[in-house]
């Protein structure tokens, strides 16, 4: 069985429309490559009951990691960790090993701590610092029974650097007996309703493979893409299924008098 | 106070990093314009269970409208209006509105009904079908106690038509009575930590607006985004107010050595 993932993205930003939700994207594309299932994402805003109820609610739903994006930052209204120790119910303290970057950042370009530079080392008591190459805001992590919390900047590059470090240092090593693969055939020509019986029977035949339609073309010919993807521990076999279910879809696309174009 | 918006958004390809939630973002976006509080986005797979129990703690929330986004199609993993039902425990049964609205698109294609199209008529008992001018499937809503359920379409252009109409029939004049106001001021050569204390300064004097700091330029000159915004009942309040917030930026901004750009 895959690890499964939920993200937690934070911020006003993604709730008033002003950001797309890029990093949840990011995440879901990265840990489905790597083999994991990102099962839920919650978008909250920087308000501390709904992070740490939000928090709390993922928790009950026992996955083996919650990703949290965004509020690490040294403002008011960034308050991630507040929100993850009040979810776990544990004591938000100075975290020395986080104001040991964070001190040596700022000594690097000749600036002071400050209140609001130390707040960013403010952690939930026994979490871990990881290093933030791009940023200031150290990334954070803590376990709760069987599930890892991990909260990252909402910065882009900055969770991107941190995340790619957790990947080589825990991540690959965890997921790597669970591959993930996926291909897509174009139709052009047939439309979706009347392909949905298709799908339905080549489900039937290969189970093992997840067939997603999706229409494109809303004007003059119809045209879909059918999104094939599949999990599974032995990659030669999963290769095998896939295969075997794109190619009884691509005979019915021919037999339906459709066009075919493939890309994987 | 705004009317409460919770947006429930259903498709694996969203949970496998193939989509960014676009739909998400422009639905926050006009609910925002139209001075309506979005205050949380739920994204699960095109899974019963999921959709079902995510739409079950969403009316457990309270808000004033659930807007659901994609699974409304003809194919198997099209499953949102069974899930609405499920959650509400309703019978799923063949909307007559519905199954008229579709039965004269493909009328007009000369295409017959077929299983798979008439499943997009399927919807819980009580609820009202909304008009898909662009595609195929009708929107549904529905009342559960003060909470508006409506589901639309994950294609976007389809999930904005049946949006539009929407707002034009229902959410504009149920939402006028708040207004919402932003504005964007562009601070260059100041760090975000080094303004955070004046941040919560103006925040204590202009409390009513919302203040957010996003660092922009990682390398080099620090740049920040500052971004205000304000709800409120009298336009002519909440823009002095904003303005006033502004002001005292701007002051400080100067003070500090930094440069300023603004848009509104």
């Amino acid at each position: 069985m895959p690890k499964v993932f939920e993200i937690i993205s934070i911020g006003n930003e993604l709730l008033i429309g002003k950001v797309v939700n890029s990093n949840a994207s990011y995440l879901c594309k990265k840990i489905t490559e790597l083999g994991g299932f990102v099962r839920r994402i919650t978008v909250v805003r920087d308000d501390l009951d709904e992070i740490s109820s939000s928090i709390r609610e993922a928790i009950a739903r026992n996955p083996d990691y919650i990703i949290t994006t965004g509020g690490l930052g040294p403002t008011f209204d960034d308050m991630t960790l507040e929100g993850v120790a009040r979810a776990l119910r544990l004591e938000l303290e100075v975290n020395e090993d986080a104001l040991k970057m964070i001190k040596e950042k700022y000594q690097a370009i000749n600036e002071q701590l400050t209140q609001h530079r130390i707040k960013m080392a403010k952690f939930p008591r026994g979490a871990i610092a990881l290093k933030n190459k791009v940023g200031m805001a150290p990334g954070c992590l803590i376990s709760v029974s069987s599930t890892k919390i991990l909260s990252l900047p909402g910065v882009p590059k900055e969770m991107e650097a941190i995340f790619e470090d957790f990947v080589e240092s825990t991540l690959r090593s965890e997921l790597s007996s669970t591959k993930f693969l996926e291909e897509s055939l174009f139709v052009f020509g047939i439309k979706e309703s009347t392909f949905a019986p298709v799908i339905d029977e080549v489900r039937k035949k290969v189970p093992e493979v997840y067939i997603k339609s999706h229409p494109k073309g809303a004007e003059g010919e119809p045209s879909l893409e059918l999104h094939l993807t599949i999990y599974g521990e032995d990659e030669q076999i999963i290769r095998n299924k896939l295969s075997e279910a794109s190619k009884l879809l691509e005979e019915k696309v021919i037999f339906l008098g459709g066009k075919l174009a493939k890309k994987s």
